[in-house]
């Protein structure tokens, strides 16, 4: 089992303890961490996942596998800028936003549309003129909630 | 001067017509128009396009140049599926999304985190916790407010 | 018809002067030229097509359209580095390849996996064990020759 | 340590022995097998990497983890098509080709343009007007000699 966790690249202590936490309970699930690789909510759910013994993947947008926080023990070198966000979602089986920019924003849209269920952790809230709330992020309470939410709806 | 236009690959007819006359508006100005070269929103923009002389280009996400729609003047072939939204948004100078589903709002998020201009019709609200309205899509009441504004905030 | 012409971003002056044939060439048959956009060879392909008022594509690798050598009617802006070489192939009908370095061969080796004819010129040779020579690079004598045998390969 | 394999996704069972030989010998090493993730040498790759108790990872073209080979440990879902082998070869510290066709000589021509050392066991002779034989690939006799290569050559 892989769990995507996206965020910023840079971000508060708060946003990167919730980060951490989440890391850790993914790890501890036995499942590994698949993130964008650099700082920030990608660093600090590095660090969980390594504190529990996990396994971290990041699909990094540059060229170089320096880039890599240290917490990453499989650097993938994409060389493809924003377009790795694809490949960062696609490659969970579900995806657990920490708030979040613009581009975290770009991939929970990404993963909607390809059908992986994306939960929210003080992240993004969409609207639409008739759009159905029920088809887009599942909302979570704390980091715990996260990642149940997250393994009980991963794909297969 | 090329204006991206985005939207569903499948649409009403009300939100074909919507991305029809935005075509039409942009061709006039001497503006191109760069969508993703399918269907719906995406078809009609171009078609709207053609009507008053413009040029088109439909950046594919597949691997044949059939898959573009009848008003493409100029196909590029990616075969990198959803990641060709990057490049749809990114040849813009500006951007008008015609309502739209999640591929729409990937290339919106793509966009504003590039920087690009996004002109909304009918499309994606977005709000997140500390969110700034200011920095987001601008809302546009009609085909003519929408090309205008586009216009005037494209990127050089 | 869009032909697509490759070749280093930086060469001789025996080279460019090749190169700019070569886009001459295809747009006095009324075809469009597809590159990658930079200098060298893409450049002066792009100068020859224009010098006879044709139509020029350059696909970009970087982020900003400014990037584009000033003979490029439309930038395409993909952000996608090396990755942008399968691009640039997959938009021609055919490819003509004027010398070239690695990135011309990734360039060679993306369109023949796609079944898109290359026409070599002063290009790279290939061989392996077991290879059949009829299924590779189409050689060329000089840019008439080359360009002549694009056209007629071109696929639909 | 990362090692790239690379080659035809389907393959004789010769070539296929020479990939599991060098798959199990990198993983005797200590490295991890990164490559394309589907059949042929790619498998034969991962099944010996696997019975030496490595670690493999399998970069898709497609959109599903389930097109991965039975011995790939984690699957990175690109959607990307063809350009996803520029991910592949930039995501190993150095390159082993075992035969291969356009689609492994396109890996090659990226490995090469970015710096990564490539050892060709049975794969493509390059040569070209002006062609420095000491900046391809570095031919290896046999699987042993092939993983020696790539793990003394590796970059950092």
């Amino acid at each position: 089992m892989i769990v995507a966790v996206i965020g910023d690249g840079s971000c508060s202590a708060d946003t990167a303890s919730l980060a951490e936490e989440v890391g850790r309970l993914v790890a501890e699930s036995g499942a590994a961490v698949v993130c964008g690789g650099l700082g920030g909510v990608m660093e600090a759910a590095c660090r969980g996942a390594k504190s529990a013994g996990g396994l971290t993947i990041g699909v990094l947008p540059g060229r170089s596998r320096r880039d890599a926080n240290p917490y990453v023990d499989i650097p993938i070198v994409t060389g493809l800028g924003e377009a790795r966000n694809v490949i960062v979602v696609s490659s969970g089986q579900s995806v657990i936003a920490v708030r979040g920019g613009f581009g975290t924003l770009s991939e929970i849209a990404h993963a909607l549309k390809q059908g992986i269920p994306v939960v929210g952790l003080r992240s993004w809230q969409l609207s639409r003129e008739g759009w159905d709330e029920a088809k887009g992020m599942i909302p979570a309470t704390d980091p715990a909630d996260a990642v149940q939410k997250a393994l009980a709806l991963a794909i297969d």
